[in-house]
């Protein structure tokens, strides 16, 4: 039996930077795919079939840029950085 | 016949950290498909349909992050966690 | 002469629980489907049209949970429940 | 030639209720189509395409709950009415 | 060589009503397309198709919803003008 | 090997000038699909394929849409700038 998949890496929606908030949202993105399709031969099958159709990768932007949303509203948009 | 279904499992959008936050995000866009497709043998028949297409897999987790930004905006971004 | 379609029941965002404001937007998304297609002929025919088809039941799931959104916020997220 | 579409009616996003505004998403959606395409006649051929497709008619209700977000935060979603 | 496209006119969110408002939500959606494919010849073969397309017509509407969306907050939702 | 690729251009969503910001949810989107698809050449193949699509063009421009707007919260929506 397999481990649950942790959903959110740290379990923390805080980062120190805009970039670290974006490579969350990114990892984010991809551990609901993964929980939804949980067989990693499957997933390693579907890869290239998005990766190389221009339709599905605007979708995954589209996800990515949700996630990232949220990431930026609990970091306060990182302001404090500048 | 069968019982309403529970749309939001416990009654409450708050929960104690990111990882249970995201697990009821999961949770809630699953229960709307349940409840507009009540019937559970046609759901495990659709099942392998969507996890199997890289396309519904990308809009399954674009509905995910819709529902995550309402949670998380719910808890204040579990902000007191850290 | 049919009479004017109602949009929001009881014509408030405001509900008890999370629960019932979970309702409230699937009934939503549903009267706005009745407002652009008033025969309810042709509504039940596509029925099983999007009750069978994977991709169409997650599009429903991003509608009810955009509908949420406005919901949840009108409420304050039901904070004062727990 | 004809006048310019008038895209906010009343050129106001506030209304005395919520189902006003629902009305108005509704409406605030359907000037966008009339802006992007003025032919009425053409407009006219469309509407029997997407009343009958389910797939669009969702695609609808994600518009229509997209505007209603917007307005209800511009009416602080009616707090005062209940 | 052209110029660079100017993404936001008047450089500014700022307008005067909510009518002024959506007429900019149109033109920034217009613009991304217009960066995307600079291309005026290209861009004009593809008007028809989206114009007649129901499909393509909702997809623009909600576009310009989102745009809206953020217009609209940037101006407080002109709650001073009522 | 390649060095990672940077999500978030000066790791800062906090820009001078709407027009500014507007360009950095361009570029976002696209580094989106860069991590996706990092071989330059297929990227390079895709390009004609969505630019010459009006509904990948419309997708493209709802990405940026979501993009900018946490952009323009980030930033207060330039108020001071008028």
């Amino acid at each position: 039996m397999s481990e649950p998949i942790q959903l959110v890496p740290n379990n923390s929606l805080l980062t120190k930077t805009p970039e670290e908030g974006r490579q969350l949202a990114v990892k984010m993105a991809r551990l609901i795919i993964k929980v939804t399709q949980p067989d990693a031969a499957v997933r390693e099958k579907l890869r290239p079939v998005y990766a190389d159709d221009a339709s599905m990768l605007i979708a995954i932007g589209q996800t990515v840029a949700t996630e990232f949303a949220t990431i930026a509203a609990a970091n306060n948009y990182w302001r404090e950085n500048k």
